[in-house]
């Protein structure tokens, strides 16, 4: 190892491997079994929320696109089997350098609506293969589908009102850019995140910071108005200027000063946001700027964002709330081993019960497209009656014989997927309390 | 853009950029201040928090040695200048081309103690410079912070025994070797991510999962003794194997049957973790298996590690609620432009009222190294008396004239300073429960 090795941004010229992003114990065992003989028995993992956090009604799953490149780049490198050869014996070492995964890999599309006990994810292969892959499955899983339930939940309560991500600065700096693909798959309008407008191309938006107006200030005092001189001769009259570094009331009158009535937006970042809204709104429509938008920041979440909903509110940037998933910075997947060579197998001490054998899963609706119900069954049984009721198959295939399935949805495809999820609950899966899953699973043999 | 720039994991040839781990905004703001001139004037942007989560006595600055590394990536190339394209002018993307950071940067050392308003980072230079690190710098520090400060709560709960990162599939999958790093900073003794073993030289550690125990399962029934013969084959007898996958007493008693009165150690995951921690302690005695080490992990927080206290466990195993900061997965930092051109600037309007002015800060403690207060003072004043007590100046240098400070402690050492400063503490600050800050901050001119 080099001191390079050391530098969090160091990288291999071959690009990031994903492998080492792995609990020690995957490897451990793997080395028991590849010594008994047991590693190459045939396995399937499943993995699945055996709740909703905090009386949620639904959850949305995010990150499936992530996790098939993450496979793709889980490949033991010299980096890798260095590491590992710390504390693996060689021929466990051997093994990993040939690594890939060859298996199939069944799950719910990204952006499907979840419940306690759908099986979003099925990894079949053997148990050397699948067992590797569960730390850095969870770690997507968890992260983007925490945060696109929150985002849903967001997106729901402003009512089609705009929604901008800008919760970069509070999470992880790499977990920035994939919380801003998950708000944007969840139905987000824009992300003020620029790896992910380059890595997703998720749409990208700015307004202006404090910082930018106070810098406009000096021994003579403050320059409210040169800021926004400054700003509009660079970014145009549709851009968005900060009317509450001082005082807001005369920074709006400011702003429409400087740029007239065709002013494409005021921010308000701090107050109480409603009734500055009307305040403003009013002031606005006076000065003739009628079509000038009002954006509110600070502190906001799906509460605060559906109790502005009788506000002049044009748009939503919402940070801190988004990227912790409001709550629920984990969605709290787990991954079994829920077969082995043919036979279900499951834990049975006391609590954390799981249920055994490879599962399938469909969804009943309506004729109107209401959903009704979820059955997961046997993927060894027959399908069960579904008469009355339009019946769909959840798990569709991602992955075969170790290859990604063509047919790969792109973001915007999986936003339509979250919508359609939405406008298909029970009108109490909308609701922001705490209470019971929008619907109802039942597991059949 | 090519294809591959869709891809989470691609990266460049040359090592990852860390230049668009930033809000678009900082890039419009410094378009529009290059276009006016005001980009060159020298100003001082400080982070802080305002206040401690959820009743916090004190937080521990977790993540400078990650934000020094993410600084000398900040560099614009190729991908990232055609990013940047897309929405800024050819005069402001030449900028970037040659960015590099000139300026000087202070900050409380990694690991040091922190409280409301506490300057943690001042950074200075032209505001085109420093504006443009204002996400990545928070990306960071509230990250790390967040999870450090948690951390350093369960170190304290534990009270000297055995503690566990195992959070990796809770958190996004490159927010977890940051989190193990910050718990090891903070006073874990290990990690069971081997990314943040190898990047950062935390110790790694591991047991086994139940899918290792039902893989060796077959038609004829379960065969945990098998599962556990090949654990310990694999890996020797001072392994740790997971007794809870069938029934825990039998587990344990096979345990030292196939194993010996040597094992090295059980774990128990599920149940009420203390009454089967007395009765596995009371079994593996009676057994002879007096010096085998009991581990137990399942949902652990600070609060129930301080709860098992008086019980016979001698590690635990923690990880959903260190990966999120338990109840606070930010710290809540920001980055303020506190100084133009050798004069104070701050935000008027309601609320989020900042403090003008470059700072430096002292941290007051008695003869018997109990701290009892912090002074931030003006760094243009002068220092303010401290007789009678020892006082230590906490802003270090980081940067100077853009080169990182040559004295760079390890993170080893950065232990150390968590440690001095657990220590450090009056009593009332090590309480779990939620209070004020453990020591007040003043401010003086």
């Amino acid at each position: 190892m080099t001191s390079a090795a050391t530098d969090t941004y160091h990288v291999e010229s071959n690009g990031f491997s994903t492998a080492l992003l792995t609990d020690r114990y995957e490897l451990t065992m793997l080395a028991a079994a590849l010594a008994d003989g047991s590693a190459r028995r045939r396995c399937t993992f499943e993995a699945f929320a055996r709740r909703l956090p905090n009386g949620r009604r639904y959850g949305v799953v995010g990150g499936t696109g992530r996790l098939l490149d993450a496979l793709a780049h889980f490949r033991f490198g010299e980096p890798e089997l260095a590491a590992a050869a710390g504390f693996l014996d060689p021929a466990t070492v051997d093994w990993l350098r040939g690594y890939r995964f060859t298996g199939d890999i069944d799950g719910y599309a990204e952006g499907e609506l979840y419940f306690p006990g759908s099986p979003v994810l099925s990894v079949r292969g053997s148990f050397a293969e699948c067992v590797v892959l569960e730390t850095v499955i969870l770690s997507i899983l968890n992260h983007d589908s925490a945060i696109a339930s929150a985002a849903a939940r967001m997106v729901t309560a402003a009512g089609g009102r705009r929604l901008i991500e800008m919760g970069s600065r509070r999470t992880h700096e790499l977990a920035a850019p994939a919380s801003a693909r998950a708000a944007y798959l969840a139905g987000f309008d824009a992300t003020s995140n620029l790896e992910a407008a380059r890595r997703f191309g998720v749409p990208s938006a700015g307004t202006s910071a404090h910082a930018f107006t106070l810098l406009h200030s000096g021994a003579d005092g403050q320059h409210e108005a040169e800021a926004f001189r400054s700003q509009i001769a660079a970014l145009g009259i549709g851009t968005t200027l900060l009317v509450d570094t001082f005082d807001i009331t005369r920074g709006v009158a400011t702003a429409i000063e400087v740029a007239g009535t065709d002013l494409g937006g005021v921010r308000i970042d701090s107050g109480d946001l409603g009734v500055l809204a009307r305040q403003v709104r009013e002031q606005l429509d006076g000065l003739g700027a009628a079509k000038t938008r009002i954006v509110v920041s600070g502190d906001l979440d799906e509460y605060s964002i559906a109790a502005l909903r009788a506000e002049p509110v044009d748009a939503y940037g919402v940070g801190t709330s988004l990227v912790t998933g409001s709550g629920a910075p984990t969605a709290g997947m787990v991954y079994k081993l829920v077969e082995v060579d043919g036979l279900p197998v499951a834990k049975r001490s006391s609590h954390k019960q799981s249920r055994g054998g490879t599962k399938r899963a469909l969804r009943l609706a309506r004729r109107t497209g209401t959903i009704v119900e979820e059955i997961v069954y046997s993927a060894a049984g027959t399908r069960p009656a579904t008469a009355g009721f339009e019946a769909r198959e959840l798990l569709v295939p991602l992955v075969r014989d170790g290859v990604a399935a063509p047919q790969r949805p792109t973001l915007v495809e999986s936003r339509d997927v979250v919508a359609r999820g939405l406008v298909s609950l029970p009108w109490e899966g909308l609701k922001l309390s705490a209470g019971e899953p929008a619907i109802t699973t039942s597991f059949a043999d």
